[in-house]
């Protein structure tokens, strides 16, 4: 099913607008060439809006939130919006902070997302739907043992949102609201490589700006190739191995990744 | 005497917000990752005191300072004083600048400080208490020829903060005021990767938030941690390897580093 | 020609004041200390002058551009250009944005540039001297066939800034308004690492800061020394390396290069 997809995405070369946080911003760039996308970074609001009006898809992520950023963010969403291409979210810290929340809610409210990549912390905050600090809480995830009730979860925050809702976590979760693909990609170690989530979801918006009629495969895509490229890469460290090198083993798995190891390697069932 | 610390460290795994520059945030953040502890960046004035409110522990850097962040670096340390989780200062560049040194000098005015960890040039301009700039100094450091007289400015620069001080040079010295701790480790070649500073710096935040009853030892442990694992990095590197492959060594020995390590590698004696 | 250029970098090891972007930054910094010079950064508009003023060389780049940092920029500017030192512009982006282009174009009439370094599809914006934004281009740039085309736009470019014009693509071009070195050093895959463009510009603000009198031929040596390291790196590349080893091995690359290596590996023509 994947194939075609990465396939579209290797030939498309998507240029792919991120609005990022200077943490990980740099393995986002380096992500998005990997998988054959063309990234972009801009975030003034004097000029991003005009960086959209050039991509195939944009990418809204708040880690390290800046005030003065939101305004770009809401006219590059609106922007996308317009010109009918796919719109990632990443609510990196939703719950953390009032600032975060509440940014998130009104992304949601003035811009119509494609897909929303968070893990069970962050949506939930959202799916609370006001802006109260909960504290950041990484034990909060999805397991098997809360599996149930994680893909109800997912399920009802894609419909209400009206985007794929993909969740991050032991299993991952992806719905468009009917259909949930739970995921067993990944491996625990990537967790220790600051911004795989934030690359997840550059990677998402990569293959949603390839594949635009597929939304839901696309993300489900995206999380199998993402969570493959960490096994691979982790089968690749030696002794004196970290990760240090597992960082630089992920984008390198991306960037050998075929189509025909994603379709063979990706490990999903369709509830 | 360090294997506990780094013990605690692994099993505690702190949530420390650093604000930090832009060059070296994501080092900073695989870093944290490394040693055990949970990293998280923000520095908007509107969100960032409620971050350090979950945290256990905060890092100021002043790498690539904005003025408009000098108002959450004060917010935080006083949240964090109020809160009693420890805060660590980098003056990066103190005596570089105007912004830098007076901005440093305001922070040790409004927050009180677990440990100040930077190079000779940067606490002596910090000691002389005003804010003329004297430009960018790195030949003036530690070394075994001002080794006493680094000593005495080491120790009475405690004294006068009420932090521990962590001066960093060809011998690194940590002092509560009372006791030096005059360190070995470490490799020259560490220097030309950018950040093992700031890094060293992070790791102190994350020892201290572990330990926090022992904020002299935890900031030595820091330094003999970070100095050995750049000693195990180098001794990786083969002949075709540069700052490249070191700076992903060094996180590789972070990530690798056991207690029963620290305590043999450790290389200190007691003044 | 050029290994005396080289031995002169290691040698003086210049300090080089960066204002660049925060999705490449940490590879600018270690690529400056790769190349044996001492990287620092600074860039709001109350300390980034007085930085410029202890430094050696300064480097303008325009990525993820920010508006209030554009007096930073020409204050920076002014200041080194009374104090003689030499100003590398990377335009990124110009073109793409009317933000970036007349950013571009304030900063070429209010500073005096010793090396611009940047695409053929930025060179042509600038070189059309309004603001219009025409898009990003990957596809545009020099190659065999527009090779005579190229190199009379570079020369004219030179010409009409008084900057030596350093035009990056498949053939590099670098030229002072007569002669034009025509490089062939590098390799494709290099545009797969996010910011070797941003490095290059770095490398060149090195090269023209430790050898001042002769920027035409700093700069071709800056050109063809990151082409042969992309290729040394390159050929160190094993089946399972992608873009993320590929951007390691370049920094070791230059880190190791030796003025020998340089002059043997050195592959241009001047027209």
């Amino acid at each position: 099913m994947f194939a075609p997809l990465l396939q579209n995405l290797r030939n498309r070369r998507p240029l792919v607008h991120a609005i990022t946080n200077y943490v990980t911003a740099n393995d986002c760039a380096n992500l998005l060439l990997a998988c054959g996308a063309s990234p972009i970074m801009a975030d003034d609001p004097d000029e991003a809006p005009e960086i959209t009006a050039h991509a195939a898809g944009l990418v809204l992520n708040l880690g390290t939130l800046h005030r003065g950023t939101i305004p770009a963010m809401v006219a590059c969403g609106k922007t996308a919006n317009a010109r009918g291409i796919p719109v990632v979210l990443d609510p990196v810290g939703a719950g953390a902070s009032r600032l975060r929340t509440e940014t998130a809610l009104q992304l949601l409210r003035e811009v119509r997302f494609t897909v929303i990549r968070g893990n069970l912390s962050e949506m939930e905050a959202l799916a609370r739907g006001h802006g109260g600090a909960h504290g950041v809480d990484a034990a909060q995830t999805v397991t098997r043992d809360n599996l149930e009730g994680c893909c109800a979860l997912v399920r009802d925050f894609a419909r209400r949102t009206g985007a794929v809702a993909a969740m991050s976590g032991a299993v991952d979760l992806v719905s468009d609201g009917q259909q949930v693909f739970c995921i067993r990609n990944g491996h625990p170690m990537m967790g220790l490589v600051t911004g795989t989530g934030c690359q997840l979801s550059c990677l998402a918006g990569a293959f949603a700006a390839a594949n635009p009629d597929c939304p839901l495969e696309a993300a489900a895509a995206a999380v199998c190739a993402m969570g493959l490229c960490g096994e691979i890469a982790h089968q690749r460290l030696g002794p004196a191995d970290g990760n240090g090198s597992l960082r630089t083993y992920i984008l390198d798995a991306v960037c050998r990744l075929t189509p025909e190891q994603l379709e063979k390697g990706a490990r999903y069932e369709i509830r």
